[in-house]
C-alpha cells in the first residue's frame, strides 16, 4: 500500500494541506468541526504523519550530513561509528556524502545537504579546497556546523580536531630517545594543514634534540599508501640513503616500509624502527606489530556530535553559541616496530 | 540568513503553501496572477525550492537508507563506498544506519526510514534478525528494497549477494590441491545463512575429495574477529590437535591463528596453511601475505544500487518489476600463506 500524505487526505476531504497539518497539531485557527472530520479521516485511513510534517511543526528535520574526503578509510570510519553512534540515541538520521577529496564535489554536496534541510553538517574538509566560501555558506544558515579532522582558520563554527604538531612531536621525540639520529619523516601532501603540522612537529622534535634538519629524508605520500611507503624505503635502499627510523605521517605508508625491510632483511627495530600515525586496526595485526600514534576516530565523531547537540540546544533557548576549538588527546602507543 | 521556505512565501502573500507551491511549478489550477505575483516573489527574495517541494513534485525523494549490521568493517565499508558512488552519479543522497546486528534496531531504523520517504532501501539483514515482518513491510510500501551480503528467502525483492557455498569449496580445494588433509575450519556462529553456507562448502569439498568431516576441527568466531583466531588456535597447539591447514570464516580470524603460528615458530604455509575469506586491505600487507576468497564489495555495492535504479524505472513505466538474485563472481587470491 502506498504512504499516504497530508496531501491525499487534503484531496480526500477536499481542504488545503495547509488545514490538515494545522488540524492533525491542534492550531487554534482550524474549527474543531474540521479538526474532528480530519482526525477521524486519518484514524480511518491510519496516516501516520511522516517526518515532511513533523519538520513543518517543529523546525528541525532530525538529520545531519557528514562530508567525508574518503571512504573505506579506517580513521574515517571511525570517525563515521562515532558520529552515526551518537545521533542513532538522540534518533537522528544521517547522510554520508564523500567527496573524494574533491572541492566541487564537497561544495555541491554541501548545497544539497543544505537543501534536504539538515540540522548541522558534519566536514573533513578535502584536501583540494583551495577556497571556503561554501563553508562560509553554511555558517550563513541556520544549520549548524562542525569541523573535523583538519584544523581550519574559519572562526564561526566549532571544530573537533587533535593536535597534530605536538603528536607527530611525540612520536619523534620517541625514535630519539630510543637512540635514533637519521630520522626520515614520509610526510603527505603539501597543502593539507595536518599533513603540514606533523612535518612541523616533526622538525621541532629534531630541533628541540639537537638533530640536524636534512630535507633529503623526507619523502612525500600524495596518497598516503602503503606502496608509496614501499617505493620511498625502496628508494632510501637503492640510493644508500642512512637512516636508522622512519616516521610516516599514517599507517599505510609506514606498513609499506617494513614490508620493503622485511624483504630485504633488513631488522626492526634494531637497523631501522618504523613509527607510524593513526593506529589503524592493521598496526596491531602485523608482525612486528607497529608503533604508532592512536588518534581516536570514534571519539572525534562522538565528541562532534555532542558540539553540534549542545550548540543546537544554545540556539534554541536563543543564547550566543561560543564557537571552540576542542581537541581530542593522542596517545603513543609503543609496539615492537620501536 | 535563514532559509526560505515556500510558508514563509505563503505567509508573506498571505495565500496557502500548496498555492504559493502549485503557482512555482506552474500548476493549471492556479490563476495567471497568482502565478505572476508567486514568481516575482520568489525571485525578488531569492527563494531557491527546496527539497520538499522537490519531493512534493515528483513524488521522489532523491534519498535512499543503507542499513547494515556493523560499521568500521572492511567489507561493509567496501559495499557503502559502492552505493555512495554509484549513489552520487544519480545525485541520490544516502542515509547510513547501522543496526549494530540487533533485530530490534534494525527494525526501528528501517521504520524511521520509510517515514523519511526515502525511494529505496538497502539491507544487509542482522545476525540477530529472527523474523522478517519488519521487512515484509518495506515491499508492502513503494519504497524499493535491495537486499545484499546475506542471502533470504524473501521472494519479493532483489538480492545481491555472492554463492558462499561455492566460493567457500574453491577455498577448501585449493588446501586439498596443496597436499593439505587436515582441514580445520574457523566457521561464523551457528545462524547466518553466509556463515551455514560457508561451512556447507567446507564440508561438501572435503566429501568431494574423500577426506573424513571431522566435527572437532570446527571452532566458532562468534565475533569474527582476530582474537578469536588466535584462542582457538592455541587451543589447537594446548590440546595437540593435529591440523595441517585452516579454512577461516573470513580473514580477521585467519590473521590471528597465523599470529600465533608465527609466535610458536609453526612455518606457514609449509606446516600449515591458511586461507581467509574476503580479500580485507590487512590480508595483503601482512607477511606472510594471506590467501583469500575477493568478495568484491565495491561491485556489490554499484550492483545493488543499479538493481534499485532498473526496478525504479521499471515501476515509473508501470511495469511489473521481476525480483531476481544478483550474484557477484568471487575469486582465489593464491598468496603466501598457502
Amino acid at each position: 500500500m502506498k504512504n499516504l500524505t497530508l496531501k491525499d487526505i487534503a484531496k480526500a476531504l477536499d481542504i488545503s494541506v495547509t488545514t490538515v497539518s494545522k488540524a492533525l497539531q491542534n492550531y487554534p485557527d482550524v474549527s474543531p468541526k474540521t479538526k474532528k472530520r480530519v482526525k477521524e479521516y486519518a484514524e480511518k485511513v491510519n496516516f501516520k504523519p511522516n517526518s515532511f510534517a513533523a519538520y513543518l511543526r517543529t523546525h528541525e528535520s532530525k538529520t545531519v550530513g557528514i562530508v567525508i574526503p574518503r571512504l573505506n578509510h579506517y580513521f574515517f570510519s571511525s570517525i563515521l561509528r562515532g558520529i552515526i553512534t551518537e545521533a542513532e540515541k538522540h534518533e537522528y538520521m544521517t547522510f554520508i556524502l564523500c567527496s573524494d577529496e574533491s572541492y566541487e564535489l564537497e561544495k555541491i554536496q554541501i548545497e544539497r545537504l543544505i537543501n534536504k534541510n539538515v540540522d548541522g553538517i558534519f566536514l573533513s574538509i578535502a584536501d583540494k579546497t583551495h577556497d571556503l566560501g561554501h563553508i562560509q555558506n553554511i555558517i550563513d544558515k541556520e544549520t549548524s556546523l562542525v569541523i573535523f579532522d583538519k584544523y581550519s582558520k574559519l572562526t564561526a563554527c566549532s571544530s573537533v580536531v587533535i593536535d597534530d604538531q605536538k603528536a607527530a612531536y611525540t612520536a619523534v621525540e620517541h625514535l630519539i630517545k630510543k637512540g635514533k639520529t637519521k630520522i626520515a619523516h614520509f610526510r603527505g601532501p603539501l597543502l593539507p594543514q595536518n599533513s603540514i603540522d606533523r612535518f612541523l612537529g616533526y622538525r621541532k622534535a629534531l630541533d628541540d634534540y639537537g638533530l640536524e634538519y636534512d630535507k633529503d629524508l623526507v619523502f612525500i605520500c600524495d596518497d598516503i599508501n602503503d606502496t608509496e611507503g614501499y617505493n620511498h624505503m625502496q628508494t632510501i635502499l637503492d640510493e644508500k640513503i642512512e637512516i636508522d627510523a622512519i616516521f610516516a605521517v599514517a599507517d599505510l605508508p609506514a606498513v609499506g616500509a617494513m614490508n620493503c625491510l622485511l624483504e630485504n632483511n633488513i631488522k626492526i627495530p634494531e637497523e631501522v624502527s618504523v613509527i607510524g600515525f593513526s593506529n589503524w586496526l592493521i598496526s596491531s595485526l602485523i608482525t612486528p606489530s607497529l608503533s604508532t600514534i592512536d588518534q581516536p576516530g570514534e571519539l572525534m565523531g562522538r565528541k562532534a556530535f555532542q558540539v553540534f547537540m549542545n550548540e543546537r540546544e544554545m540556539k534554541k533557548k536563543k543564547k550566543k553559541v561560543e564557537f571552540k576549538k576542542y581537541e581530542i588527546e593522542t596517545t603513543l602507543i609503543e609496539r615492537d616496530s620501536t
